[in-house]
């Protein structure tokens, strides 16, 4: 039966209010589970009922028995999460609350904390018993996960020691993202990209993630990571370990797994540009003379027989001119059977922000004139779906509840993702200060100049 | 200079008068044209103004300085087509209107005519010296080219005698058409067809010619001609050509038609089924008898490298469900990595009437399932140039104009055109009667079951 007991750990936090809430919210709304409990852990003492109030701004159209389904279901314990004799109040609460409610015993521990209590935690919740349960028990660790490959390698050790890898399931909530999950139908659930996906016919891949946003008031955790591990380390390169994948087995969870860990894997850095808004040292909670990178454009490659030679782009930053995030294939320039040639506009661009959905350019005969022209062909994903769309978290509570591992990080790729960026922190770096609301710092234009390349996105 | 003198032989038919007259009309306007002369010739006596009248109605966004223009160029002379010692009116009426006008003595001389006159014309326009001008002397004759091989071989002949190749347009106005020039561009401007055009990702290529209408008032020459004859031979085996050709040098017109003329060579006929409506014996000037062919269904196929093995499917009919000219490259299969298995969705479909454009079909993630999903990437062409795309024959006049004789048809093609269609007639075959309004007879499902196939167009 499909019911299951949440114990979000971290629960005053802004990812159990503004996503995990919501998100089972959802779930109950669509019927995706039967019955369920909710048992909010966090330090501060708060009433349950209080707690939960602070979600409603996140829940759309709210109806009031689910609401009340869900108030009867959610439970708050307030514990320090370093104390292991406070664990046995959630043991308590998890017993009467499963045994009142007629759960199974499927319990779905979600780490929605500091990664510095991932360690404590991991080990009082097995010591205290709580996974060994009747039904499945299950672990969701948030990023971020480490913040180099030592710190890393620690957490899975210490996870490996509790935990089976099956029963792991790391978050990059981009994996769960409708349309970044189309990735992978679109290169293997059709016939004609597959053929075109490889160095004969792709110029250069881009990825770009960027955010009109600053810091912000993470100053205290960004001044400490940076662009490089805040979002290559993670979303990026996992895009572009979709991206480049060789065609798995079977569409299957450890199947793509494995392929993307051979990807990342073979991940060599080429070109680093490194950059800084202006007054990011006047924000609040970082240092005076802090020289963080709040932007990185980076050459990579990828040394197997499908891609040698062909550049993936990676560019990210915070305050540049707009919100975007999404994936190019640019394929090489046609032919020239005409006069004047035809211009390189083949391209597929998959849309993750913020409108979703792919568009592919191609030439066309321009009306009347023996010359091409260029046309695009968009499906608009969110324009079709956006009410049916689940959200990442929805995706991703839903996937741990399955069972399904193909939206989340495995240990090794999580490894050799921190490999390279611990090899590109081990440079020196110039990092370029570069204006608010700019396309990124002006040795941006050597660098694009460099590679011969345009940024399409 | 970009002038010319346009001899319309046929002038008081329904090509001068609804299409020739406005094309010319849309080249003045468009100053594709600095100066010109009309001069129609048919047997009947008119006056030039009154004939001129009759085009009106087909002109569009009519401007009073143009149609002025338009009618000062334009003279009618009346002689009998067989009779030699008439082409002399011509011979003065071009001395006389070239000089006052100004014009290089550029001759465009237009054969709208019945074909049986072809060879009589072309015979007397050599030995009027019509065609010795200071010049450039370029001829234009409309289908039917013959009805069979050995009939357009002689007309062939005949025009040899008395002109070069490269003075010769043979007009296929589905040729001139811009979204069947696009498929030329599609292919070759681009980097991701060619890799896909070929026999190891494309299932089958459809290629449908449906019209609503009956034969109409041209029951005398439909009924001797047929289906076979009227499109398959010409229009639907053009297309087929430039769907299936090979890479030319160059997109020239001699490269390309040496291509086309390659495919035409090798094709084969290994399925056919005929129909006649019901109630065609009643329509007027069709024998009671008949057992003309007023739908054809084919399974061809291209033995070479490429193509081996791929079947391409001809339908086209009077009387039928919709109007719809449209070619459809179904790829295969998509591997199966997924449980359900995706659909084989991929196609690409050129659409040539009633809209003009084309479309990508894929397979996409269904949301918030593990399923594939059908989307369809469109580009309307209709939509966004219907006001700037030159009407076939504005585009077959500006070739011939230009000396460009990528869109006409070349000997070779035609003869290898009725060879395939010879080769069709020389067998007996069933005509099978179907409903008017239906789409084709009730043997086409089993034709279709046989082949293993699915009509998408």
């Amino acid at each position: 039966m499909n019911n299951c007991t949440f114990i979000i750990m971290g629960a005053t936090g802004d990812l159990a209010k503004r996503k995990l809430i919501p998100a089972i919210y959802n779930l109950i709304v669509k019927n995706k589970i039967n019955k369920c409990a909710i048992v909010g852990v966090a330090r501060s003492e708060q009433k349950s009922k209080a707690l939960l109030n602070l979600s409603k701004p996140f829940i759309k159209r709210k109806e009031k028995s689910v609401l009340n389904k869900l108030e009867k279901a959610f439970h708050y314990i307030s514990i320090d999460f370093n104390d292991f004799s406070e664990y046995k109040k959630i043991v308590h609460t998890l017993d009467e609350v499963e045994k009142k409610q007629g759960l199974s015993g499927n319990r779905l521990f979600y780490l929605a904390t500091l990664p510095e209590q991932f360690d404590s935690i991991t080990k009082h919740l097995s010591k205290s018993n709580l996974t060994k349960t009747k039904g499945w028990s299950r672990v969701v660790y948030e990023k971020p996960f480490g913040n180099d490959l030592k710190s890393a390698k620690k957490i899975n050790k210490c996870i490996q020691r509790v935990f089976k890898e099956d029963q792991v399931y790391r978050v990059d909530h981009y994996l769960s993202k409708e349309i970044v999950e189309n990735i992978v139908f679109i290169r293997f659930a059709n016939t004609v990209f597959e053929p075109l996906w490889n160095r004969k016919y792709v110029d250069n891949v881009q990825i770009v993630l960027s955010e009109k946003l600053g810091v912000e008031k993470r100053g205290n955790f960004y001044d400490k990571t940076g662009a490089l591990r805040d979002v290559v380390q993670n979303h990026l390169l996992q895009l572009l370990a979709l991206t480049a994948m060789e065609e798995p087995e079977r569409l299957s969870a450890d199947n793509i797994r494995d392929e993307k860990a051979r990807i990342l894997k073979k991940v060599k850095t080429k070109d680093v540009l490194l950059g800084q808004y202006e007054q990011y040292t006047k924000e609040s909670n970082v240092e005076k003379n802090s020289r963080t990178e709040t932007f990185a454009a980076l050459h990579l490659e990828i040394n197997n027989t499908r891609w040698k030679g062909v550049p993936f782009f990676l560019k990210t930053g915070k305050k540049l001119e707009k919100n975007q995030v999404s994936i190019l294939i640019q394929f090489k320039r046609p032919k020239c059977l005409l006069d004047p040639c035809p211009e390189a506009t083949n391209r597929l661009e998959i849309r993750i922000q913020p409108d979703l959905g792919f568009a592919i350019e191609l030439n066309a005969k321009s009306p009347g004139e023996s010359k091409t022209m260029p046309v695009k062909m968009n499906f608009c994903h969110s324009c079709l779906f956006a009410a049916n769309t689940p959200s990442a978290y929805e995706t991703v509570l839903q996937a741990v509840i399955n069972g399904d591992q193909s939206r989340f990080v495995r240990n090794d790729e999580i490894e050799y993702q921190w490999k390279a960026i611990d090899r590109i922190k081990s440079k020196k770096h110039n990092v370029h200060t570069y204006k608010q609301g700019s396309d990124g710092p002006k040795a941006l234009e050597k660098f694009t100049k460099q590679h011969n390349m345009r940024w399409n996105v």
